[in-house]
Parts: C-alpha cells; structure tokens; sequence
C-alpha cells in the first residue's frame, strides 16, 4: 500500500468536519492561517531561497524561476489573499429551491461541498495556500501535488497552515501535501476515485494533458488559452487597435492573452498597416496568411501550426477572411475554447458572434485579458474550465461546491 | 482512420445547426419524429423480434429479454415519450444572470448546448429514441452506442428519426448510431476528446466502470444505487414498515429501490420482529449482521460483501448500529452515493442525516423510489448522476447544457 491511501483517508475524514463548520469559525481559522504565514516568514523564504538555487542549478529558465521565487512582498500577497476570502460570502448550505411535489413531498437542492479536491500544479509556491483558502472556505480538504521544484516552499507553507489549523482546534488534514515528487505517485493520485471528489490541474497545457488523459476521478480542465479577436469590416479602428495592444501586450504569459488575428477582407488593405505600426511598436511580431503579407511586408508568413499555437510570447498569428462565418468557422476550429472577441459597431454581426462562438467566454468590443475570478466579480479564482462539465470560465467560490437534492417526507411511498 | 471520426465529424457539424434552431421548430420536427417511429411500426417490430430472437438463441436471460422487447405498446411509449418532450420548457438561450461591472463591462452567462453527446448503453432500445429526443430538444448532436442484442432495432429506430429529420429540413446526423458493436470500437469512442463534449453511460455497474475507466471524454457517471434506509431510534414503525416494503419490493430492478437497511440498537427488539414479518410476505431475504440473527432467526448471517451489494433482487442486508453516527459513518462507507433515507420523529436526527449523509439525494420519511426525474418534477430524465461533477441526482433536460459567458463592451480594455 503506498503513502497516499493515508493521505486519502485523513482527507476524507477530515471533510466531513469541514463540511459541518460554519462560516464564521472558517473565517476566524482563515484569518490565523494567514497570521500564520506571516509568523513563519523567515523559515518559509529561507527554504525558497533554496529551491530557487536548486532551480538555478538546474539550469531552469528565468521565467519559471520568477514563478517559484517568494519575496517578503509576495508572502504578504499570499497571506492577504487567505484574508480576503474572508471576505467572500460562503455559498455552502444555501438551499437553491425547495418546491412542493402534489403528492406533499418537498424538494429542495442544497449547495454541499465536493469533499476532497485533488490539485496538481506547476512550480508557483502561492498556489498552496490560494488553493487551501479557497478549498477550506468551500468546506472542502484539499490534497496538494505541487511541482518538484517548489518540494521545500510547499513544505514550508503547509507546515504552517497545518500548524495554525492544529492550533486553532481544526484538523490539519484539511490540507495536504503529497512530499513524494516522482511521476509514478501523480498516476496513483489520479486515479484515487475513493479518496478524491473532483481534480483541478494548474498549469501548463503538457500537465493538463497528462492529467486529462490518465485520471480516472473527474477532472475540471482549466486552461491554455489560444484566444482570438475577429476584427470585422464594421469595426472601429482606434477600439480595435487599442484593445489588441492590450490583449496581446499587457501581460505576455497569461492564458488570457489575445494568440491570434481574424481580420475581414474588406478592411484588411486600410487596417493592416495600422495594425502593423502599432504593434511593431511594441515588438509583436505577425505570422500572417499570403493575403496579410501581400499587404503589409512586415508580417511574416504563418504555417497552419501558427494557428493553433498559444504562444505566451511576443507573436500574434494572423488570417483574413471574407465573411464573418468564415471568421467564426476559423475561431471554433483553432480555439482553445477559452476567450473570443469580436469587433464591431453591427448589431447583426455582435449577436452572431456570440451566439456561434463556442468559447467559455465571448466579449464583444473589449479586451479577452478580462475573462478572470477578479474582473468578473467573483472575489477570487481557483482557475479558468476550458470545459463544459461543471464550470465553464473562471472559477470562484461556487465551482468548489456540488449540491444534493434534500427530501423532506412524511410517509409517501411511490405507487 | 476509422469510421468513428467521419461520424464525429458530421455530429460536431450537425450541432451548430442544432445550436441555432428556435424551439418552435424542434417541437415540430420532435412531433415528426414521434409519427415516423409509428409509421415504422411494423418494421421496427419486425427486426426487433430478430433481435430477440437471435438473443434466446444466444442464452440471454429473461430479465434481459424483456428489456430487449419491443411491443406495440411500448413502441407507443416511445413515441409518446417524444411528445412529452415537445411540452418543455426548452433552457437553451437564457442568460442566468446579466450584470454590470464598474468599467462598463455588462457579463452575464447564458444557457447553451453541450454540442455533442456520446450516449453509451446496453440492451433497451427505447433508450435510443429517449435519449435523442432529450438531446434535440437541448440543441444538442448525439452519437449513440447502444448494446449488441438491440443493434438491429437501434438500426431500425435510428432509421425512422433521420428520415423524419431529413424530410422536415433538418440534418440528419442530429443522431447517428455507431453500428460496429466491437469493443475496440467502443475504447475508441471514449478517447474523442476532438468531437464529443460528455459522454453518459447508461446500464450496470461493469458498462459504468469501463466507461469511467477509460474515458478521456469528461462523463457523468450515473448509477448504480446501494440505497439505505436507516430506522432511527425515534421511528414512526408503520411508517417504517410501509417505506420499506414500497423502497424494496415496489420495483426490483430500478437503481432507486432500498438495498440494505441500518436499525438502532435500542427499537431493534421490538422492530425486528415486525420487519421480518412485512418482509417475509413479500419473499424478501434479509442478510443480517449477528445481532440481528439473534433476534430474528429469521435473518440470514450477513457476509461483508453483502453491504456493499446492489441485489436488484429480493435481498436486503441489515445492520444494528448504537448511535446515528454509527448510521451515517456505515451509510457513507458503503453507499454508492444516489439514495439514502432516515425514518425518525426526530427533528435534531432528521436534520443531522440531511446534513451529514454523502449522496445525490437524502430523504426523511420517504420512500427512496422516488429519485426519478418524473417524479422531482423535470418531466424527463436522461440518467441519476451519482458523481458530484456537473449534476448530481436526476438529470433533465438542464443536465444537457452548459454555459458560456457573454460580455458586452464598448472598448474596455484592462489596466
């Protein structure tokens, strides 16, 4: 029997605790484990400066060393976000309807927690307590497989937390983390249908895959993101301009970010060069169609893989079409299913896009780099679903949670 | 490349027109197709007596025969089912929520198709027909796998609708039946993640783990039902009684009915004998731990395995507990998660069992047949879901759809 079946069993043991606490003692607990973190300060960046060496040593890219690292500034974030969720109205217990069959009884569908939820993620140190905050305010235990790399940071911070949990007279099984770092123990994990509920994977779309494809408990897929906008011949140009800087600029390696350019005939000679001067500007580089790069030299010509690419970088791919539903067939068939913007000043057009457009969310006239748990108003995010089961875009609170049907009889039998 | 991507194909084309078309018309077009499966009467009878024919043949037991059959009555069932359909309320195009954020940003998510679902199942034909309608209404392509016994009757209904759908101006490849009834076929089915947005497995426990097993296609696993009834010490015993005789007997085969029974300790002298007696009339076999066997002689010594055992047969297990929590930690191991009920007078005990019990649907005083999409009032039921993902109990039409996310901007873009 290997280490996780223990795991397994306090985690379920430890939610049917969870399940019964009221919101004010989760709030009151929350409020230590942030305290809690901070109190560990010392030891906890102490033990990331080791994992960043580690890393260094290892030769891992300095993109992926900004993620593991923590500074003194982004402790306080972490533990500023377990406070905020404080803040966060909990939706456990709330019963959705209640309704009166003819035959007396009455039916009602309560909001209940999953149980335990599973969350494999990559090398950011902050998502261990992000995760535990948003699990344990949803009444949930969480089990934590984080990245390698981040073996000693993770440690520490749930050392903390478990430290607090304990102390606050809250099982400490509320959250916990799996130290064994080999593959062999993430396939086992997966496929844990007794002990987990639901499994969110966080990162990049090689562990989403890996995940998707090997577990067997349900998955909620969160996502890479090869987001469009669809300029079309009814578009303003400075709006467009505008939020296609922002989309592909304001942040680089972000699921969100704008990968790829629909723009429509008819527009594309007087378009393109504008486009193209303000996106050199900001060294965006466009993988574009024949068509594109007859117009403007300055695109270099894309390869059908440039269409289905999340870059995360400084390129943009590029087609030109001639009717909005080539423009629409085009999103459907390279989208990730995550953002699609259109732009245009036509009703007709607008209320196509967002009617065809299979994504998780569809904007006309604004940037895709909202689709998010904070812009949304949702306080907090535990991930973006790229998928239909369950949750679909960003996930707050309320993805955490299943719900039961709740029957109150007074005898009836079925005839 | 096999025959199922052409299939997929034309089902993931199929659905965009699904996902437009106004629910005018698909009750039309349902009412068509109701007509054509009468029209087809005679054919559709016919191959079906080779089915069942070829089934004898083969061995096949009679309970499975009789799920097989098809009569002329219950060709008008089906026919009728679909009909039903048409009365309602279609979900597809509400948005469930529509708010402003402070930047102007309007989101709001509104109801849409899954796109394509993948129906797997075994040997009842009027699954096929069902499970269409169910999809249509929702906008919805389906792709059906049904069991090798009915294949020619699936053909022959399968036959009827796209007729129906192609001389009322609608595609055809709304529904598509995979008519190659090997395995490998099925291995195949599950992994295209490509085409298929969820897959519902219909039929026993082997079929449900097979699929859960193998799919990379997200699924709703519905289910098997290791259903309770736990006689409190606070039980009404008439009240008791008549439940669980209606929860046992009422229907044997259903996934709803009662399995195993858990009696307090302190009525279980005075209850056991009166139990026995209800039961024995009806031919029920009553596997009991020891405690029981030394009240009742009655009883039959119960093994482990028989707790965790759906009979769907006059069988019940039987445990004395010391407490309510022993009630619910016993319930919650063994369950399967669909229906659980408590017989009490009790109001601290009735809401301690709702609160703390883990399953789809927790029942006071009430018989647990009554988890079924008719009788919660959906007017349709495409399964009972007994995971915690997505929908959880009796899935209606709602449980077909998902969401999306539409904003409305006039240039936001984020800071």
């Amino acid at each position: 029997m290997s280490d996780l079946i223990p795991i397994g069993q306090r985690a379920k043991e430890a939610s049917v605790a969870l399940s019964k606490m009221m919101q004010g003692e989760k709030n009151r607990i929350l409020t230590e484990c942030a305290n809690a973190l901070m109190d560990m300060q010392t030891d906890i960046l102490e033990v990331n400066a080791r994992d960043v060496a580690a890393a260094r040593e290892k030769g891992v890219k300095d993109s992926l060393i900004d993620r593991l690292l923590l500074t003194p500034e982004r402790l306080k974030a972490m533990a500023d976000g377990l406070l905020e969720i404080t803040a966060l109205q909990d939706p456990i217990g709330e019963v959705l309807s209640m309704k009166v069959r003819p035959n007396g009884l009455t039916i009602g569908q309560k909001v209940v927690p999953f149980g335990v939820v599973g969350i494999i993620y990559e090398s950011r140190p902050n998502v261990t307590a992000d995760a535990f905050g948003l699990c344990f305010k949803t009444g949930n235990a969480v089990i934590l497989r984080g990245g390698s790399d981040a073996i000693h940071s993770n440690c520490a911070i749930v050392k903390a937390l478990r430290n607090a949990l304990r102390k606050n007279g809250c099982t400490p099984d509320a959250v916990q983390l799996i130290e064994d770092t080999s593959r062999e123990i993430v396939v086992e994990f997966m496929r844990m249908n007794r002990y987990i509920d639901v499994l969110i994977p966080r990162g990049g779309a090689g562990l989403i895959k890996t995940v998707v494809e090997n577990s067997t408990v349900p998955v909620i897929e969160t996502g890479t993101g090869n987001c469009h906008i669809y300029v079309d011949e009814f578009a303003d140009f400075p709006m467009a301009l505008s939020i296609i800087e922002n989309a592909k600029t304001q942040r680089l390696g972000v699921c969100n970010a704008c990968e790829s350019l629909v723009v429509h005939e008819k527009i594309s000679r007087e378009f393109l060069p504008l486009l193209m001067e303000r996106l050199l500007a900001k060294g965006v580089e466009v993988r574009a169609d024949e068509r594109a790069c007859r117009i403007s030299s300055a695109c270099v010509p894309a390869t059908e893989e440039d269409y289905a690419t999340e870059y995360l970088d400084r390129i943009l791919s590029l087609k030109i079409v001639d009717s909005i539903d080539e423009a629409i067939a085009h999103i459907n068939y390279y989208n990730t299913k995550h953002s699609e913007a259109i732009i245009t000043k036509s009703y007709e057009n607008a209320l196509k896009f967002l009617n065809e457009i299979d994504a998780a969310a569809v904007y006309v006239n604004a940037s895709t780099r909202f689709t998010d748990g904070y812009e949304f108003g949702f306080g907090a995010e535990i991930g973006i679903s790229t998928q239909k089961l369950h949750a679909r875009g960003p996930m707050g609170l309320k993805a955490l949670t299943t719900t039961k049907y709740i029957i109150l009889g007074n005898g009836q039998i079925r005839e």
